[in-house]
């Protein structure tokens, strides 16, 4: 994945992209993507949503957007220096102990931060 | 990558996470994130956005949304099947051809699909 | 409507928020008001998302938020001298061209723009 | 803006879009149009995003984002049968409290909810 954001990095400087991919703008870009994301699935049932690889059409809209996604979030981490699988890594260490794995008697319902 | 992607799907399947995690669910909690990334930026200027990393607090801040939007992500693409690390590779092919690099007397926009 | 729309920009101006306020950040924060929105969803089905007022703090959190997206849309349009109630309106006389009501036996998938 | 309201809601039940207009549905359509807003904006430096309504072609998209988000906003009112008007009202009374006027000599940040 390193490799892939060296990459993205390597190619918006050789297009002079620097002065437009502030923090700012690229958290935009970033969450305009996820929407776009979203809109795939916007009228769709949670059963037709599972389904929607099935279609070559919407799936590779799909990894389009999801390429997007990964894309901004690696040029944003990469302008501000943070390691994203590093923070993954500790976020899931907090998680763990957050959201113990309960018996199986116990439902709960679920919960994000 | 993959190791963090598979701990995620085995952490949420440890919590019975399963039915919430519809691929409709999962582009909405990834868009949720990636907006509450945009908050910490809204009200900054371009260079004030450069700067967030210098605040302890605001930094752990930028790094616990970006590893939550990773996390959605790896999840979304878990549960349709998606090769996360191929699709964006993919479109970068894709986007070398879309935007050839111009010799240092074209000036041009910075422009995105 | 328009009596809100000055009192928010009445509000703003005596606080001295107007350098703050530029198109690009106030539709940064309607997006994020809105996402706010999209959370109080995000894990339930369909039925559980039509109960939402039933439960007092989900309804008040629901009412606010609303709010925080009409407040900022009003405000990104006062400082961009949109009329937004024509613009719906003019939207609507062409969708009504876009979409023409099919006889009871079409039955047709939901589209949007 | 009562009677836009009204006028949307004839318009989707005279095109069997009911099943489709979910609240929670509609809460991400809302933030999918805030974010086709965003996306006009977001390689703009903030002096650029004032004058986006000189363009021709951008100020009729900005028209057509904001007539977006407001009928998706106004839908999801509707069906959960909130006053949009209303919940603005009140939050200003609570803003204004929050948030008092200062003196000219005191600077405070823009802050929001």
């Amino acid at each position: 994945m390193y490799l892939l954001q060296r990459r993205l990095a390597d190619f918006a400087a050789a297009r002079g992209w620097g002065p437009y991919h502030t923090p700012k703008n690229l958290a935009a870009a970033l969450s305009v993507e996820a929407s776009e994301l979203v809109e795939i699935f916007q009228w769709l049932t949670p059963e037709e949503s599972a389904e929607v690889m099935a279609d070559p059409e919407t799936a590779h809209r799909v990894s389009d957007e999801v390429a997007d996604v990964l894309a901004y979030l690696l040029q944003f981490c990469e302008v501000l220096g943070v390691d994203v699988l590093d923070a993954l890594a500790a976020k899931m260490d907090r998680n763990a102990q957050r959201f113990p794995v309960r018996g199986p008697s116990a439902s709960h319902r679920h919960s994000s931060e």
